[in-house]
């Protein structure tokens, strides 16, 4: 299975043409659009919903992950093999929370890109990388064991809003399992509890709970925190009780 | 042939989720995204949506139903097979329509369920029985033939806009069949007469049709209902001749 | 491979629709949404869109397009094997430049449609041909080799914006080899450069360059022409330097 994981948009053309590539180069192979609306360009809000929606895919998975401000230029494409799973795409920092949290991780440094369009890598350099992935489980000639960068700067646990989804919710980039049941969170002057899950709030009350992919999302029981709370995608999140 | 007929949305995670399970589930069955964009938790719109959709699809069609403002709550998991195609999902009145249509229904209660998220049914519970539905042909273990609550108080057709299309065409509940052909149907002030299709009305007229699922859909040639007769999700169409 | 190039939104139920009907009249055949949101009813922007988003696709690859505001009326519908690909849809002008650039062209006229919804083409009409194109290579009945009417009133590139992309950078219908390198492109009001791609601009600095399928495209890097120039489909691009 191939997994897309972009900011490409799946209005245009961008994620059929990557599909197409795929087709040619893995046929038979299932492609599934998972994220195809990440934040454009942000990385970094990339990085911390990568490990998360991740998690749930079997061993053997290639997940072909694209935010690429930097396209074109001297930016390293990578391969990760990242506790049974691998990973392709462009390296600025997209892969940080993925390798800092794995079991086990190698890391594949891609040759330059040569005789390819100069802004559209995900089609021509890192499509066809994944699709040799999953026909051959090797990242492909050229590519050599590197030291990855690590981004240290970037906190374990990221205190912003980092997606905000059709629901109008507001996905952050915290793992729940790093705050107590009881936390406070406050967004924009709006100081939320912990709930369970929708059914368990009344009316239209704005709480903070697990979210299907382990991690804290900011809600409105039949509501919309986008529009309600006025939460928006890099917004910070502030940790009330117990004080962090 | 499994379709999705839900309000997940096409951006975000959430279809692409339910795709993984089934893909994993239900390998080489090919997944249709009929409806990712139904109205947010309208769960009404979605019930006289949904047979005007299912009826072009071949027996055996599996469609996974999912519009769930009441999930982690009581509220019961069902299978139906209708006319021969089955359906799962949330059943809060979802299948209204569809199993009062029907010439042969056959209603399964899902048992609790455990061990799954409380806010993703349509991934832990919804789409593993829709997987099991398309390799078996048999609802799963656990589910028991139950009586169906039926919403006697819904309508036979429902006299309201229930989604606007990407051509700001509004799609109503009601079906063609139930009007008259020289009914005048009144929307937000306008009164319109009814056309065959596009082509036979002139300039940036205003009318309605028997659309290409059979429900009466209000259009403007060449122009978009939504803006020229301020259509939304939820307004009443009004039968003005002859009188209902 | 069949590749579905239509205005009919990734939104709403009618490329699920076009789906179905592949899936079962030629099941097992790759079916990519390469353009889902075309403008809306603009055959115009689409026919100049078309050659450059096919041409990365191989041989017997077909591709169905759909941009019908003529729905329902006496528009014809064609087959066009175009040097190796398959392309099916209503004509009136949207295959004029794969034509007009074609090494080799064949040109059938469909029979008038009989039988089918007067809105839906789409699924009713080109749909079943793409899906017979796909499984025998050939027309089916009643198709029957005629004369194309050309669009001769459309030049041969397109001065206009024709599709903006999630990025907002604004599409051109001018293929970038009709341009000198130091062509200067102005778009309300303003003046650009080429650049070769995104990494080589400063800051958030405006430029035009070769996109990834060979048309002028107008890009901000880090930004969006859409909002920094104000870009809009349909809006003029005028040459200003060397003179045209």
């Amino acid at each position: 299975m191939i997994v897309l994981f972009t900011d490409f948009g799946l209005e245009g053309p961008y994620s059929g043409q990557l599909e197409a590539v795929l087709q040619q180069q893995a046929p038979g192979v299932p492609v599934i659009r998972l994220f195809s609306d990440l934040p454009a360009f942000d990385i970094r809000a990339a990085a911390y919903l990568l490990p998360a929606y991740a998690a749930g895919f079997p061993p053997g998975t290639v997940f072909l992950c694209v935010v690429d401000p930097g396209v074109g230029g001297e930016r390293p494409g990578a391969v990760l093999e990242v506790d049974g799973r691998w990973y392709v795409g462009p390296d600025e920092g997209l892969f940080e929370l993925l390798a800092r949290r794995a079991r086990t991780v190698t890391y594949w440094r891609l040759p330059p890109a040569a005789g390819v369009s100069s802004s559209f890598h995900g089609r021509d350099v890192f499509a066809p990388v994944a699709a040799h992935l999953a026909r051959t489980g090797m990242p492909g000639s050229g590519a050599a064991v590197a030291e990855r960068s690590p981004r240290s700067d970037w906190p374990d646990e990221l205190h912003q809003v980092v997606y905000i989804d059709r629901f109008g919710n507001a996905i952050s980039g915290v793992r729940a399992t790093a705050l107590q049941a009881d936390a406070l969170l406050e967004i924009n002057g709006h100081v939320l509890h912990a709930a369970r899950t929708f059914s368990d709030v009344a009316g239209s009350e704005a709480f903070w709970y697990a979210n299907s992919s382990g991690l804290v999302e900011i809600a409105v029981n039949r509501g919309r925190a986008s529009e309600l709370l006025g939460a928006r995608t890099g917004m910070p999140i502030v940790l009330r009780r117990p004080s962090g």
